[in-house]
């Protein structure tokens, strides 16, 4: 039917694209075991009862175990002390078995984070979060062990869309270390010229207009509006937002930072919240526990 | 005299407030031989014989020299092994005398750089280069114990000519790690919008054009016209180029990146090119090794 309104955004499945890495994944951990004996193990370390951090580790549970790694959870209690969290860490260094050590975020506040994540040895930061890799990463001319999961799902999610990165002009909203931050060095690394907006930034809804490429990572629900959006541009929504929605027996849905339904009238491609980045976010941690295993084993 | 063109640039004296910034540093020099009878030492390694690099050298000695901190320089052949200059560095790390060392770059293409810069001690890695140092300067809520010198003499430039950050939209012009990467992680902690411009960037002009701050680190001579600039805008040039000039007897001059004589009549704030963000940098290396010495004694 012809139509004198632009075409509708190509939507990105993260779901889908997901699956068809951890396809390939689950191959890689077959052939590691038969030719070296060596199966990926993955360690959660969680710290308290928070109903989410719980949800989230066995999610990665049952992701392992789809792609035939093993994983291991040490569950602390809420008021465990700070040598006996670092006491964990250091048993899952020195054991031969566990590839990949994830600290599930965030830890009590009796409980020093940087201390905690800085124990993890650098060959098993399987998140990216050690400032040393962080540093490799943010630097031209050298390469982190392990990028974090989230930038790095991100980028395959556009890699395996066809969309290119070099010379365009990507805007990153929000500037946090897990997504933000790291999302912006990686565009900048593969090219892109980057802007970083945030919640001091004036007018943002102008600066997010020139992009080619808008990172939302906020964590404000619908923030971004269809006419905030250049037509064509790629949209890549990392909002995770939790909203009340009273038709739904959880009594919740999840919405993303960019208004889904504005947003696929103008944008080239959008991704699906949920089913978007979250996937690949769980993927991108089976995909660095494997890598740990190998470069163990290659050494 | 009335006009009706803007008022020209408050103009930046690096070299004054650098004199400055020295001045205090002397006092606390001073203040700390008295009260716990260590002198901050400054260790300058140089492999062969690059005339740039010994002036360079020659120039920080004389600066320490001017503070009443020590120095020591380790000058080895052009034709040394990785593992002797490692040795050396493995040698000052254990100085008690030494508490910051500088590896003068760039090293000759058989000595690799990272493995160099790695071996400093993190305590003593007054240029701020160790990755380690990195990734807590690109963190939020982390802090390196040295920011690298340009950087952080760029942020004194403008805090001691009264210009904010908060909320500006800043535009730095090149990505290096040693300038246009630090400049762009420190301009976004401290809460300004960031734009990162480099050689793959379309249309540079229109995006500086949208600056409140211009940030010119690309090392292209007089890259940076008038009309490129907002009218108001601060420019710091941290560009140093060599121009032939047959007029002058050394037969070049130095130049930024900005056209001086165009942007003094839009921009509000401008740097000299020499004698901006240059005598900052070698003032900040002072400063580390003031901080390192200060540390070693408060630990």
């Amino acid at each position: 039917m012809a139509s004198s309104t632009a075409p509708p955004a190509k939507i990105i499945d993260g779901k889908a694209i997901a699956q068809e890495i951890r396809d390939e994944l689950a191959k890689e951990v077959q052939s590691l075991s038969r030719s070296h004996n060596e199966i990926p193990g993955l360690a959660m370390v969680i710290v308290g009862s928070r109903k989410d951090s719980r949800t989230y580790i066995s999610l990665k549970k049952k992701a392992c175990e789809e792609v035939g790694m093993r994983s291991f959870i040490v569950a602390l209690a809420e008021d465990v002390s700070l040598a006996d969290v670092v006491a964990s860490i250091r048993e899952l260094n020195a054991d031969p078995d566990v590839h990949g050590i994830l600290v599930q975020l965030p830890l009590p506040k009796h409980i020093d984070e940087e201390k905690v994540l800085s124990e993890i040895s650098i060959e098993k930061d399987v998140d990216g979060f050690h400032p040393l890799n962080f540093g490799k990463l943010a630097m031209k001319g050298r390469e982190p062990l392990f990028h974090p999961c989230t930038p790095q799902g991100f980028l395959e999610l556009l890699s395996r869309s066809g969309i290119s990165i070099k010379g365009k002009h990507a805007v990153v909203v929000g500037r946090s270390n897990i997504v933000g931050l790291p999302v912006s060095l990686l565009l900048l690394k593969a090219d892109a010229t980057v802007t970083i907006v945030h919640s001091h930034t004036r007018d943002p809804d102008r600066i997010i207009r020139e992009a080619d490429i808008i990172v939302a990572a906020a964590g404000q629900a619908n923030m971004i509006k269809g006419d905030w959006i250049k037509p064509g541009a790629a949209v890549i929504d990392v909002g995770n937002n939790f909203v009340d929605d009273p038709s739904r027996t959880s009594g919740y849905r999840i919405v993303g930072d960019v208004d889904f339904q504005e947003a696929s009238k103008v944008a080239g491609w959008l991704t699906l919240v949920p089913g978007g980045v979250g996937p690949m976010t769980f993927t991108m941690l089976l995909k660095n526990t494997l890598d740990a295993a190998k470069n163990k084993v290659l050494q």
